[in-house]
């Protein structure tokens, strides 16, 4: 029974990762993957190949900047870039829940000016005229909305440090990553299993506040440990590294995005076709990874979501904070499993 | 090809272990446990498993504790024991590399006030005779020193809350946990792959510094949303839980106890009746997990490292500050490798 899964991260990831992965926890070499040592020479091996191919995917080679693995989760990275980068005041783009989570977690490091914000429209859109103090820190901004299906089709112009949580949208399209200073993404969406986070910082931006950073905290000590500074998620970076290898040898970021563009515009032209459906997002902010729907009526939710089962459809719930339907189309996601979402709409319009 | 793993962790965990974990990442419930969202039922009922089997082995349920499974690494909590509870003043004994960087981390929060070390001597024994001011927030110890090989044989008795590093012990021998307010461990030695740390924590201690708390250092913040404030390392947690399971169906803590027991009277009597080698800790503190010793002769290491290599020993290298050798034997390590490495230690003794 194949199942398609639109779960919004965790979620799929392609199956030749999991035949391998699977096999790894067997057998990596003689032994198990999970009982190496970090510090074997078959990880450390795994761990610059992961790093060099994050790099190489976003054309950031030869630089200026290091590519991190570290744990804790995307919203370490609310923290950590804070306590390494804002010493007196940084600017934040306000476009959903993880915006505004990282903005909480600044504000305890210094001023905070929220340069823009569609909080009062549940995050429907992406703000786009705003401000930007010149005498902030740092700019940050969410590149996709994961919770709302927006996504910035522009990346702001800047002439201070940009950083991004590119955790819903990384590698997934083509973009003039040198633009960015700092990008961090948790693994779970379009890089590997929970449990590790990538971060790629360009190193010159880095040991400018006054401020103590705690060890693990501290991006500069796990740059000069080469992110083994302590006990790293060993599966969780060597799946990664699986994942990244898959994207590689399907043709980059070049190939993938061609495919998540046919997905996105699937699903979308079914949404704005289909009478029974209408979107969240505004159109010109809808993101390729996280499309946010819902019914215009309820009295079909019940065949709707009866329909989704028997078409072995998971994970299309929306988040509580939106309600209605969200289908994440990942880089892992093929173009069939939106075919049979789509069709499934189409049947729901049949059958109502 | 049977390897006997001495890995000091990441290290072996049981074979019924690693196959279930295999498994799971093809098939769980009919999809890989890599690509299920942290908020589904199925894992919501993994993390209440595995939260529910640490406190049972620990003998801690209905004591007033919560078992919290996060990111980040032991390390990570050197850090944030300090944060959450280092108001004024801590006390910390150094017996090791890692208390010794618990240390470094605390004192950006207060005054740290060493009450003993064995640093001078390489930490090769546990300091016995000190005192703990009584005004301290809390005093730390580290139970078990992987790299040295020293364990802690008496729990102080202490009035102000106890905060213990159990990384390389946990779950292998028998206390009364009750007289712990606080215990961390990573849980790449007895409980899982890297990825996970488990954080068992007396509610009642909590709450009580005046500093603001980030919200992912915050272990309030971490109970109240059960170890779902962010998305958490799912497969490192599972494989805990599986091998939590494995623990109870093989007869608990006393059970294991009793066999690590023997593993190490095995080794440290070789040790001791083998002209050849040498311990390196004090006897009277010597791990039970961790046996670290050396060749009386440097010239018998070519031989030995051959027969050892011919024997499938590996990990048995001791870390960089104490060289020679260690053997990790944690609590899936079979008492047959340690007869293997012992009758490899006779056979030197023959032909050397
Ligand atoms: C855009 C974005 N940022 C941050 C996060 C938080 O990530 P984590 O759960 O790894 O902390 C998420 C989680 O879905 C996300 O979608
Ligand atoms: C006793 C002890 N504490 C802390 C650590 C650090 O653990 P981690 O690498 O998970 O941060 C270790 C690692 O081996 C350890 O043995
Ligand atoms: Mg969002
Ligand atoms: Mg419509
Ligand atoms: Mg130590
Ligand atoms: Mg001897």
């Amino acid at each position: 029974m194949k199942i398609h899964n639109f779960s919004a991260g965790p979620c799929i990831l392609p199956q030749d990762v999991f035949q391998q992965a699977s096999k790894a926890v067997l057998d990596f070499n003689g032994l198990s993957i999970l009982e190496i040592s970090h510090r074997s020479k078959d990880f450390v091996a795994v761990m610059e190949k992961a790093q060099s191919l994050a790099l190489e995917h976003l054309g950031l080679i030869n630089k200026g900047y290091k590519a991190l693995f570290l744990g804790g989760g995307a919203s370490m990275q609310f923290l950590m870039t804070a306590y390494n980068l804002l010493e007196k005041k940084a600017a934040y783009l306000n476009t959903g829940t993880w915006s505004d989570k990282a903005i909480k977690e600044a504000k305890a490091f210094g001023e905070v000016v929220e340069v823009g914000s569609s909080k009062e429209a549940n995050y429907n859109y992406i703000p786009k005229d705003y401000q930007i103090p010149t005498d902030a820190d740092y700019f940050h901004i969410t590149s996709n909305n994961t919770i709302f299906g927006t996504q910035l089709k522009e990346i702001p112009q800047v002439n201070i440090p940009l950083v991004c949580d590119m955790s819903s949208d990384i590698f997934s399209r083509q973009l003039d990553f040198t633009q960015f200073d700092l990008i961090y993404a948790g693994a779970q969406k379009n890089m590997g299993p929970a449990g590790a986070t990538l971060v790629v910082v360009k190193e010159d931006i880095l040991g400018k506040v006054s401020r103590h950073i705690p060890s693990m905290l501290n991006y500069q000590t796990q740059i000069s440990k080469d992110s083994m500074f302590n006990t790293p998620p060993v599966f969780p970076i060597y799946v990664s590294m699986l994942t990244l290898e898959w994207l590689k040898s399907n043709g980059g970021i070049d190939a993938i995005e061609n495919i998540n563009n046919k997905k996105a515009s699937l699903i979308y032209s079914e949404i704005d076709r289909n009478d029974l459906f209408k979107g969240f997002a505004a159109v010109e902010d809808r993101s390729n990874m996280n499309a946010t729907f819902s019914l215009n009526n309820d009295s079909h939710k019940e065949l709707f979501d009866n329909l989704c089962k028997e078409a072995n459809i998971s994970g299309l719930n929306g988040h509580r904070s939106v309600g209605g339907y969200r289908a994440s189309m990942y880089n892992a996601l093929p173009l069939e499993s939106v075919e049979v979402l789509v069709n499934v709409m189409k049947e729901l319009e049949n059958r109502a």
